[in-house]
This record gives structure tokens, C-alpha cells and sequence, in this order.
């Protein structure tokens, strides 16, 4: 314990004319003071909190927020497990995974699942007929185009049709997996048109145009012409040509691999790196374990016990059951990102020797709405700018008119993963996504008038609410409408 | 939406021995890759998430935090407005401010306040009597303690007594004047010693001194003799000397003066700032109120709902509840801190002309229990440290010696402001002085160990969690006594 009182600013005294004369009596009488026998511990100075004695460090109160936090969280844990007891059963998983509940043995999600090889092999073979110039431009565009809408149909088909089958895991596996390949064969597509268009004019402008290569690489490079000329063909050697990739093998890599867009010569990683490929498992198989907890514990009674106050308009208290459902529903959508999109798709990457891992970006930083989806998926991402966007934009569309269509192909997918696995169909998911417009703006308009923090929080403020919201909205309709309530009642396992 | 997709670090690829041929082979790789028809978009790189991308920006997550608190803090009103209610009621706080429950006119809390002078004037009548060598040195010390002992023991027998006429806000004033009378009148009784002490000294030495220190000021000021003697003495003309500091006026001011540190110059402010005395009053109206408020609405209830489970010792039930408490609670606490610490004290120090308002440092920054003590309450602090601990270093203890005191007596007072006014000679406050010892070594070895983030952890933790335990302690043996329950209930309105 030490003497150390004198450290802050002291209060700014009116000057008056003559200040120099001024402060010079101050400090004798300072001086003098300090020489009385009373030994005075008192000067003048301001508190920290006043303006005046500008003081600005707090950054214990950062610590101070994260530990309140970690204690609301610990006692939210407690007061679920006070209220509703341990209500993990790992044997619904199964049942929830599979959807065997029916006593039935078959899987139709499975069976959906490998059936998308078909899609992918007709999309191939149309390929290689093109290629060949067995179909020619227009039918084989025609084909593809049927092709790619019997994918996306058979999910809704069948899952409407056959619904007693599905578990809502597996009708939103399927779903997905065949949106996922809808993207995928539509930029395979795509790049194989860039590359037959690229060889047709190659052909026609065959010898002009390599002698001009030629002459510009020797002009803008400082190594000799011999060395240039044998990396670049040992380089181009090296690389797979239209139309050596269109086998089997080539577009099966491209269908496991973690990305959406083609290309003939993916970068690829010389080994798998064993204590990397554990970690990702491991992350994996925890990860999935701690997501089923939180459902079955959590969220599960949180969207229960929301359905009453939701249905009678209760304000208060269906937004105190919201802001309850908030905070579960957040911790999932977390961790359900950093799973799918940090360990699943690294795993995947590392398997397949794919270097690319640009999976997200990030988002959690982000000061606008816009740059939040522009961050947080990168496959889509890429794949809408790459072969929506740029593509729209050449052929003669504005930007905007192009960004509108990104948005609204995002938005029909988003619909397409919700309503069809529910088989409600709802426009609560589209409606969120329309919900980006003026959140959008409002988040932009913060960022301006109150600076990046601002539009970061409108942000968060819109993921952590946003998605409690849609869920009740589609819960409610769910219970309203009776439409496959057993199969709620099996998957709440109330 | 623009293709911003290159920016994150690259994959970091084995090296070979041939570095710089295999970096020119991948330099010429990826130009021959780029101009190959099928626009190739991916490139090696990292995921942010792995240790290899060197990735470390998450100031989002700062806004991420304080997001989830605030609707924490929001969902927690709204459960509270819908479980209990609307319970302030501003009349209850009449009742409880003037203990005038049981009918009767008398109030003995403003009669024992009033009485408060009257220690005053004993004290400095026998100083007074000290200066003018009327009563000598030991009978006049005698005096004094015997005064001060007095003033201690008045509340602890009237509140004992006279208990039914006692709200518990008027016994806590009452305890809480007479701790700061002692403390101050310490203080004026021992600054009068030192000066009595200079003025026998300079007496017997007074030619030799002068000569030796006007001698010491001219060689070492620059400033002609003749204008640092004026100056030094229109500043000693200014300053009042001893014993010309004995009256009415001067001991009145410093009992009212926000320290408790006497000297005999204060440093004084010029003027009444309006605006800054205004701001000042709004907040202790307004901070009271929402003080008064968040107690009848939030900790009452809270405190009542977690008697059963603190008193069967249900673990689990009685940590959810007091992390429940603890919120409300801390809140509390910190408005109650910036009122009296920031608001009352300088409202009081700028009606004064009191130009020292280092009432608190930034304790939020403390990285350890000890930093923490030493901060948040600067008068108690100062007065300890003047009048305290180095006059016992003085005298020969050691350092250790001397923090032990300093220690021992804040636990005494802690315990008084507490089981006096509750009537309850229970030792918990005693309890949770002693605990800071622990606390503090815990505290400097996480500071050591981990950093002084971790240490700031400790010290809000021990603040947020210590108290509400405190308080459950108190209440529990409160009710569990029935002592004064009728109180508790006038003061819960249940």
C-alpha cells in the first residue's frame, strides 16, 4: 500500500489575463502548503467520470460484460435442467436421423440421396455429346435445362407424395443435397459452354493468335525466352484440357468437393494432414453431439412453451418467450456454422487434397447486412457472383438488376430448404429474406450515422432475433394447421 | 457486390529443397491457370478459423457480447413485470426512509443525526482546551477517546434498544454518520497533534530553522530573494495556521467536506459551476428513484424466492437462484456507486468550493483484489492510508503490521454498518472481509499466471458473486431468527 494519490488531472480553473502570474502563486502556494505541519493530502482535481478530467479507459468493463454473460449462460443451463430435468436421449437421434419411427424399412431419404447420381450422370453424358458434337448447341441446352428442373422437382415429388416416410432431418438432407447439386451441375455446365466456345475460336483464330501471346510475353518478361517458353508448356502439360475432364471421375471429384464452382484444374494440396483430418473429426463428431443436447434440452421446451403467448398476440410475452428462444437457437446457429462450414467442409477438403478452404470469411465483423451475406457462405457466394451475377452483368443487365436476381434465387432456395422439408408452404422464409432489403438500408443507414459498431450490431441484432422469429412463425403454422404434428410430437419426445 | 474474393493468406505447402524453382513453377502455374477458358476461381488458401491463416480480428464479437446483454438484461424486465407485476409503489418508500410505520411521531433516526453534533463540539472544545494549554497532553487524549468511543457505541445501544422506531434505512444513516464522525474526528484530532507537535518544535528552534531554510531557498531558486520572499509570504499570509483553525466554521466545514482527511487549507474551487451542480442533483432525484425501484421490483422478490432453497441447501436450485440475484443486485450496487461516489460527492464538493474530487479511481481496471480496495473508495482509502498506516510505520511496525490494522479496522466497520442497523450480531460481512484474502492471493496468482485480464476477472467476479451471497446469508438468518420479520415485511410489501 503506497503513497500513489497523485496521478489524476486537476480541475481547469478560469484563467484570467494574467496567467502566467497567476500560476506562478499557485505554485508557491502549492509549495508553501505542502510545508505546513498539518501535511495536506488534498489538490485540486476532477473526478474521472466528469467530462474535465478526460479520462476514457474502460476496458475492464469489457471483461466485466463477457463474465455477466458467462454467468446468464451457466444460469440458464442450471434453471433448464431445475425446470425440465435431462432431456437428452440419444436412442430419438436415431430415430429422428433415420426416420424409422413407422416401423417401416425403407429409407426413402437414402434412396433419394443416391438416386441424385443419375441427375449428375445424365448431366455428363449431355456434356460429352456436346463435346463430340453428337447433340448440337440448342437441343443439348434444352436438355440440360430439363434435367437441372427434374432435380430440383423430385424432393417436392416425393416428399409431398410419400411424406410419412421422411424424418425432418432426412427430407432436409435430401433437400439439400440436391440444391447443393443443382448449383454445382449449373456452373459444371456453364464452364464446359466457356471452354467449347474458347476452343471454337481457338480453331478459327488458331496461329494469329499464339504468335501474338508469343510476342507479348517476350516484351513484358525479364527471363529468357527458352526457360519461359519450357515452364509454360511444362505448366500447361501439367493441366487438364477441354475435353480430357469429362469422365466420370473428374466430375464425381468436383461433386464431393467442398465448392460450387468448376474448374478443369482445381489446386489441390500435396498430403492429408493427419493431426489436422483428426481435429476436423473429432470437431465433427462432438460438434454434432453437443447441437442434438441443445435441440432435445433446449430449444425443443423454449418453442413449446412460445406457442401459446405467440397465438394470443401476448406482446410481452411472446417477446420475452422470443428473446428466451434467442439465446439457444444463437449457440446452435453457431456452432451448426463452425461445424458445417469450418470442420465438415475442411474435412472434406483434406480428404480430397482440395486447397482451396475459402469456406467463410469474416462475417462476424461485418458493418452492413450486405457484407454479412457476402461473407458467410463463400461457396454460394462465389458461385452467385461467378455464374449469376458477372455472367447477367456481361450480357448487358445493370448491376442492380443482377444483384436482384442473386437475391432472388437466394431467396427461392431458402424457401426451398424450409418449406419443402416442412411441407408447409409458407412464405415465412421468403418474407426473411425480403426482410434483408430494409434491414439492409437501416444497417447502412447506422453505419453512416453512428459508425461501424452500429452497423456490426444491427447486424448481430438481426441474426440472433431474425431466426427465433422465423422458427416460431413456422411452428405456429405448423400446430395451426395439424399438418404432421405426430411427426413434431416424435421429434419433441415430449 | 464486387469479386473481392482474393485476400486471405495461402496454404503454407512443404517446402522442398528447390524452393525458389518450385516457387517459379507455381508463380507460372497459377498465370497459365488464370488464363485457361475456364476462369478458374480458386486458389490455395486457409480457412480463417485454422492457426495457419494467422488470422485474429473478432471486434465483432465485442458488439456480439454486449448485444446478448442487453437482451438479457431486457428479457430478464420482461420476466419480471411478468411474473410479479408492477411492485414499486412510492409510498412503501416514505415508510421505509422515516420508519413512521408504527404510528408513532417520533423519529429517532433524525433525532440520533441531529444528536451527531454534539461529538462535534466535545471534540473541539478539548482541543480548544489542548491549544491554549488548559488540559494537557494525556487527560486531553483520555477525552478524546473516551469521545470517540461514545460516538461509536450510541447507535449499536439505541437501535438495540429503542429497536421498534428504526426503519432500516434510518439505522443504516445513523451507523453510516457515526463510522464517517469517527473516521473524521480521527482525523482533525491527530492533524491538531502534528501541528501542536510543529508548533512546541519550531518554538525552542525557531531562529535556527528560519535562517537554515531561507538560507536552503536561495541556492536552489532562480528567481531574485527578494520576490520569492514577497511571494512565499503573501502565500503564507494567505493560508490559516494553527491555532487559528480552531472555531465552529472551520471544523463544521470539514464534517460536511466530502473527506475524511482534515487539514487546515483546503483547496477551493472559484466558483459554483450551475450547469455541473444541476446535472449532479438530477442524478441523485432520478438515481434514487430507479435505486428505490429496481429494490422493490427485482431484489425483494428475488431475495424471498431464494429462501427455501438456500435453507433446504439445494445446491443447484440455490446457485441458480443467487446468480439470478446477483444481476439486480450488481446493478444496484453500480448505480448506488456512481450516486454516492460520483453524484452526491461532488454535489456536495461543489456546494463547498471543495476543489478535491478524487472520490474514486478506476477500480473497473483493478487487476487484483488489493488494486480494487485501494480504488473504488478514495476517502476511506486516503484516510487509512494518512492516518493509519504510515503513522504506524512511523512508530516502527512493519509494513505488514501496518495493512493488517488497516485491514482489521474496515472489517470492524463493515460489520458495524451492517449487523447494527439489522440487529443481527452474525459475524457474514466479518466473513466477507476475511474472504479477500484469499481473494487476493487468488486474484495476484491469476494475474501472474494468466494475465492481467484474468486478474480484472477475479476482482468482478468476487464483486458480483460475493455480494448476493452476503446478502442471502443475512436474510436467511434474518427470517430463520425472526428477528424483526415484521420489518422485513413492512419493507418487502408482500
Amino acid at each position: 500500500m503506497t503513497m500513489d494519490l497523485e496521478q489524476e488531472t486537476r480541475i481547469r480553473y478560469r484563467r484570467t489575463k494574467s496567467v502566467s502570474r497567476a500560476e506562478d502563486l499557485q505554485k508557491e502556494e502549492a509549495r508553501v502548503r505542502r510545508s505546513q505541519p498539518d501535511k495536506p493530502c488534498h489538490k485540486p482535481r476532477d473526478s474521472l467520470f466528469s467530462w474535465s478530467s478526460g479520462f476514457n479507459n474502460f476496458t475492464g468493463l469489457v471483461n466485466w460484460g463477457f463474465l455477466l454473460l458467462t454467468m446468464g449462460g451457466i444460469r440458464l443451463l442450471l434453471e433448464n435442467f431445475i425446470k425440465y430435468g435431462i432431456r437428452v436421449d440419444p436412442e430419438q437421434w436415431l430415430i429422428v436421423l433415420t426416420g424409422r419411427h413407422e416401423g417401416g424399412a425403407d429409407h426413402p431419404s437414402l434412396i433419394l440421396i443416391m438416386y441424385s447420381v443419375v441427375p449428375v450422370v445424365v448431366c455428363l453424358l449431355i456434356e460429352k455429346g456436346l463435346s463430340v458434337e453428337i447433340i448440337s448447341y440448342i437441343p443439348g441446352m434444352v436438355a440440360h435445362v430439363i434435367n437441372l428442373l427434374v432435380l430440383v422437382m423430385i424432393p417436392m415429388v416425393v416428399i409431398h407424395v410419400k411424406s410419412s416416410g421422411f424424418s425432418l432431418i432426412g427430407a432436409t438432407s435430401v433437400c439439400m443435397t440436391y440444391s447443393i447439386l443443382f448449383l454445382k451441375l449449373w456452373s459444371y455446365i456453364q464452364v464446359n459452354l466457356w471452354c467449347r466456345n474458347r476452343r471454337q475460336s481457338m480453331s478459327k483464330a488458331h496461329l494469329r493468335r499464339q504468335s501474338l501471346s508469343f510476342r507479348r510475353k517476350s516484351a513484358s518478361n525479364d527471363v529468357p525466352n527458352g526457360s519461359v517458353d519450357h515452364q509454360e508448356k511444362k505448366a500447361e502439360a501439367d493441366l487438364v484440357h477441354y475435353p480430357d475432364n469429362l469422365y466420370l471421375k473428374d466430375i464425381f471429384y468436383y461433386i464431393l468437393a467442398p465448392t460450387l464452382c468448376y474448374e478443369l484444374n482445381f489446386p489441390r494440396t500435396n498430403r492429408i494432414r493427419k493431426r489436422f483430418l483428426v481435429k476436423r473429426i473429432l470437431e465433427v463428431v462432438v460438434g454434432f453431439q453437443v447441437v442434438m443436447c441443445l435441440f432435445q434440452q433446449w430449444i425443443i421446451p423454449s418453442v413449446k412453451n412460445s406457442l401459446i403467448p405467440f397465438s394470443n398476440m401476448d406482446v410481452a410475452k411472446a417477446t420475452e418467450r422470443l428473446l428466451k428462444l434467442a439465446i439457444p437457437n444463437h449457440l446452435v446457429w453457431l456452432i451448426f456454422f463452425y461445424l458445417m462450414f469450418h470442420s465438415f467442409l475442411n474435412l472434406v477438403g483434406e480428404l480430397l487434397h482440395f486447397a482451396d478452404r475459402n469456406f467463410y470469411r469474416d462475417w462476424w465483423n461485418a458493418n452492413n447486412i450486405d457484407t454479412f451475406w457476402r461473407s458467410w457462405n463463400m461457396p454460394v457466394h462465389r458461385w452467385a457472383v461467378r455464374h449469376l451475377y458477372i455472367p447477367l452483368v456481361e450480357v448487358g443487365y445493370s448491376r442492380t438488376a443482377a444483384s436482384v436476381a442473386v437475391f432472388f434465387v437466394s431467396a427461392f432456395f431458402h424457401e426451398y430448404l424450409v418449406s419443402v422439408p416442412l411441407r408447409t408452404y409458407k412464405i415465412w422464409a421468403f418474407m426473411g429474406m425480403m426482410a434483408q432489403i430494409p434491414l439492409s438500408i437501416l444497417s447502412k443507414f447506422m453505419e453512416k450515422r453512428y459508425g461501424p459498431r452500429w452497423g456490426n450490431i444491427v447486424v448481430w441484432a438481426s441474426l440472433i432475433l431474425g431466426q427465433p422469429l422465423c422458427i416460431m412463425m413456422y411452428y405456429h403454422d405448423y400446430v395451426i394447421m395439424q399438418v404432421g404434428e405426430d411427426l413434431l410430437d416424435r421429434y419433441g419426445h415430449v
